[in-house]
């Protein structure tokens, strides 16, 4: 089987028709009807074997992480998913592999309302690129630039929780088994925050989605806007699966502070919008817990219940090419 | 450094300005404008080291390789470049190869007027993913499957430069040395059809370029259009490098019809227009030949001086997972 039957037999089919798409996979290129009056948002996400997932991980979780994670940054910046293209590398041609995957992908890409209009096939190791599009009205893109010293710094859902995964798929665990389950699941199965981020535009003042840890990825939003935070650690959202994944405070901590690749979002905006983002919050059934406050000094402060701390250890999150353990 | 700071330093930096984008790259995603009344032309080109080019190429040939590859898919839509972003998988940080590598892509997209949005750097075996955004005009976009029988087959160009040019870094030559430059800074160094093909988008019924071999290509138009061609091989346009590289015809021609990666136009267009098409070539000075015609019946025939021929060891054109030769 060629390159192009390849794509052909398990990419092209099963795409959902969209008037947005007058032209899917098959061509030089796919074209494309934006949205009237509204702006382009686009990004693009690498997820490399023995990087990004392990070796052995399943063709189903492979799909369902890549385009979680690339998805994500459509959240991060408040849009509306439209299109993706995909750049797959593979050393050999496994149908089984290819036909579970392709299905996953259509899967979750039904989900999270994408579609895949363009892609390429390659022989290499195994890597996935995924560029992501989305539309956003003019005025409501989410920017890392916008935060001023007197925001609340809230984060979604819980942290820490696809390391703890991670973890738990590296080393045998004695945790009970439906922690266990849910906490792969976070770090297989990411669930970018489309809708409260949609929903949060017009009242927060900047936002970023955690894929390298909370303190790398607020330290963008500080470095963009030019300000500087104290967070509580104490505040910090931890899910009950965690709490029972682990007994030890520091550990959970430093993965909810470093552990990166939650997916979760991390806003700031002023105090007077903590009520109004909360109610959203609460219709949409996700967690939003504030965790600390933006400084206009230029400086990161943790805090244990309202006194400076230094955590041991605290790196400053996720960064492939300083990474030491593998990942 | 921390693969942030490689990002931003290394890519951020001479970037243009443009109307069009409104957040480049250092945000979650790219904030991007389509220009008024305008289609969005999507597409991705993935080059691995080892399969697309040499694993020693120069790092500047890399960049201009994957670029020029990259773009030509936006000619062959007839659409205008405008945005791109990269995938980059590095097995190590090298601060001499990225300088030069960003250097050259620079400057190829400045070239090229296209601008570089978005970005993802990873450890991996070095691989680089490219997707590539252009503007078209409502119904002026070039696709494959408009071709009808009758129509003239038009190529631009030259070729089987490519080929010779990879078989030239792979072999000792006695070719001359100007013959042998011009060949490999054919293969190293694509350049799309951009002008040309916008300018022929009102006269033609179909395009494609030519990535994989003119037979391959030619036989996606031919499957899109659910029709048939006959190619004259006598027509085939040769440069004078090539003859220079190889007396043998039978190896000229089979580079010229399987060779593959001389990103030239493949287009198809009505008797009548080829005087219109023939003149704006001319005032381009690319040249643009006839080598066929389209036919109803759907099977390709090879023809010499108007005679029906099998020509040994024809292949259906490039294909990465059927490649014996390494490329």
């Amino acid at each position: 089987m060629g390159e192009f039957e390849l794509i052909r037999r398990y990419f092209a089919r099963k795409q959902p028709t969209s008037s947005s798409v007058l032209l899917g996979i098959g061509d030089d290129a796919a074209l494309l009807q934006l949205p009237a009056d509204e702006q382009l948002v686009v990004s693009v996400d690498t997820l490399v074997s023995g990087v990004h997932f392990l070796p052995d991980a399943p063709a189903e979780r492979v799909a369902q992480r890549a385009l979680g994670a690339a998805v994500s940054d459509l959240a991060a910046m408040g849009a509306r998913p439209l299109w993706y293209t995909l750049a797959l590398t593979l050393p050999e041609v496994s149908e089984g592999w290819l036909e579970r995957f392709a299905s996953a992908l259509a899967q979750r890409s039904a989900e999270l309302g994408i579609i895949l209009v363009g892609g390429d096939t390659t022989r290499g190791p195994l890597s996935l690129s995924l560029t992501v599009h989305g539309a956003v009205r003019p005025g409501h893109a989410l920017r890392r630039s916008g935060a001023r010293a007197g925001d609340l710094i809230l984060v979604s859902g819980t942290l820490g929780d696809s390391r703890a995964g991670l973890e738990s798929l590296l080393h045998p665990q004695t945790a009970e088994r439906a922690s266990l389950d849910w906490l792969r699941e976070r770090f297989y199965r990411p669930e970018p925050r489309l809708q409260l981020a949609e929903r949060l535009a017009s009242l927060a003042h900047s936002a970023v989605d955690i894929s390298d840890g909370l303190l790398a990825d607020l330290g963008h939003i500080l470095q963009a806007s030019q300000c500087g935070a104290e967070l509580e650690v104490t505040a910090l959202p931890l899910s009950q699966a965690l709490l029972d994944f682990t007994p030890d405070v520091e550990t959970r901590e430093h993965w909810a502070l470093t552990g990166g690749e939650d997916f979760e979002l991390c806003l700031t905006l002023p105090e007077q919008h903590w009520e109004a983002a909360r109610q959203i919050a609460t219709a949409l059934d996700v967690p939003l817990t504030p965790v600390g406050r933006i400084l206009s000094a230029p400086t990161l402060c943790l805090l244990r219940e309202g006194q400076p701390i230094t955590l041991p250890s605290i790196a400053s999150g996720y960064d492939h090419f300083r990474s030491q353990h593998g990942r």
